[in-house]
């Protein structure tokens, strides 16, 4: 017996880790804002190719997101994945998570009107309500500024929100159109405040929504176990009013998740709605081999549709370079090395030394 | 202008963030394996309640993950979300992730028969293959008694893998049955080899799966750009041998991805894969006001459906205990108090006092 507590005890003296770090996704910045009179966190994801000293310094796409607490950590991982080489379907992102201090305050876009709702809805308002006007004041003076200084933003902004974040997202689409250029919305609330949301949509009929894409999800329901009918019912009331009025200039999509729940529904949302946005990102690069335009025209098609000129990245383009390069393909080669040319002179410049 | 420049200055100054830190998912470990000769970096996510000290110290699940280096950071964020209170889908759980070293060489069954293979498939292929059993006895020997040592499990595993992990955790499913409670398997490469693992499982017809349960996905026909037809065919013939002959005492669930690749189908696919393995684990729980019993038979039913027995959380009690005593839910409240006491004497004790 004695013998194999030693045999363990060595066995497992031999197998100690011999380091530990901790895996880190992002950095948590407090700020103090002028506009809410508080601090604020904000958690910030920055794409690998951000601080690498061999690539063109690049200017990125920036997700505002709500309820950061609650979708930072997966969010980052989809963009990481989503925007791999070969296959990239989104551009690389930054993302700028927005934590809560005080959420029915900031997410909602009426005061509470407690004898609108319902009692079941009404007891779960606590404190302050119908802050969005002043939290889009934060957002707009303050944290806009605050990103665009500090870090390399190419202009192109989208926000995520859900549940009050969701009304906050689609109250900011309609009153303060052109600070987002694209919108993800998740199973939002729109039953507050007697629908309120809905009734400014329905009184906006001739609105311009100056090229803005929309992506609103909503649980399958069954699953609306823990929410009212309304809360359903009302979104099902939204998404019928914009598809049959399809409002000016707003690029909308609308997918019901089966077996998707209130609390799930950004996962499977958030990656649908990302592809969404950037839809004719992704191509098969191979097909460059007999088709050398392909990955100009998908580039320019998918700027017109967003309303926003987007090019490929410089490492993207490195890559399948390299692929043909590989493959001796020389016509696709020159081709590509020109066009890469054209968007990040600099390099090129060392990658033809070192050709 | 000069004035403008000023206040602009002023204003970034009264707006710098007053505290940075790094936002970290979990823990990187570096430990030398004897079987295979190197060091490996192990992964590690920890639930929220792990280090709880006002909880009664709990045994978890382990979900251990291939290729973790590309799907650590969404995985442990889903384990988190879904495992949430009051709604948890999933039980809390610990994610161990094995970071590749020479992952052709660990995640293949046999090694390399290029003459079985096209052109393209063998360019692929470099270097050393088919170290699946050296890789096996690694976590079985080495990986099993270092997490069991150090962390508080409780005997329920999972093992995830993707591609090449994906032949892995099948290959494991059929020659190490023992190790795994359940398997989750993202478009798996069962062409390699000849379809070698097909043939595995044809040769088995009468073997036992000791009640293990197995999760498998496959991408949209439409997006199997960069994967030969023969990948996409293969999966195919793998799961219609498998659905006309049921594997003894082996639960199987497909499901074909419309818009996934073979690079974002773990995204979807770990979602509804751990689910699946649970399904059943989520209650409304405001039904336990009727129905006293809801909870206890449905744990009890999950537990004969993985054969396994699996409690719910103390945490998960407390809460919706909290809720019922809210309401004056006073015989509920009873009931879910004893029910609780069996589980987690010791706070109850607490509790009590508390009353």
């Amino acid at each position: 017996m004695k013998y194999y507590i030693i045999l363990l005890f060595t066995f497992l003296l031999s197998f100690v880790s011999t380091a530990q770090e901790p895996i880190t996704i992002g950095t948590s910045y407090t700020i103090s804002s002028s506009v809410l009179k508080e601090n604020r966190t904000i958690q910030i994801y920055l794409p690998k190719s951000y601080n690498d000293s061999t690539l063109t310094p690049q200017h990125y796409p920036v997700i505002y997101l709500l309820d950061s607490e609650s979708n930072f950590n997966y969010l980052s991982a989809y963009v990481e994945k989503l925007s791999k080489y070969p296959y990239p379907s989104i551009p690389e992102m930054i993302i700028v998570g927005i934590v809560n201090t005080n959420r029915t305050r900031d997410l909602t876009p009426t005061a509470q009107n407690t004898a609108a709702m319902s009692q079941e809805q009404s007891s779960k308002i606590k404190g302050d309500s119908g802050g969005n006007s002043l939290f889009f004041d934060f957002i707009e003076t303050e944290l806009f500024p605050y990103i665009n200084t500090n870090f390399r933003t190419v202009g192109y902004n989208i926000l995520i929100g859900h549940s009050f974040g969701g009304i906050t997202a689609l109250n900011n689409l309609l009153t303060r159109t052109s600070m987002f250029n694209a919108y993800i919305v998740h199973d939002p609330s729109i039953w507050w405040d007697n629908k309120i949301i809905l009734q400014n949509y329905h009184n906006a009929k001739d609105y311009d929504f100056q090229n803005r894409k929309l992506f609103l999800t909503q649980v399958d329901e069954k699953e609306n176990t823990d929410h009212l009918a309304e809360h359903y019912n009302a979104i099902k009331e939204f998404d019928q009013f914009v598809t049959n009025n399809p409002p000016l200039n707003l690029q909308y999509e609308y997918i019901q998740y089966a077996g998707e729940d209130h609390g799930s529904i950004p996962m499977k949302g958030n990656l649908d709605g990302l592809r969404y946005i950037f839809d004719g990102y992704k191509i098969n690069f191979k097909q460059l081999k007999t088709d050398h335009h392909l990955l100009e025209n998908s580039f320019n098609t998918l700027s017109k549709n967003i309303h926003f000129i987007l090019v490929p990245n410089e490492q993207y383009l490195t890559t399948i370079i390299k692929y043909f390069q590989q493959n001796n393909e020389i016509a696709v080669v020159d081709y590509l090395i020109q066009y890469k040319e054209k968007h990040y002179p600099k390099c090129m410049i060392i990658n033809k030394k070192e050709k």
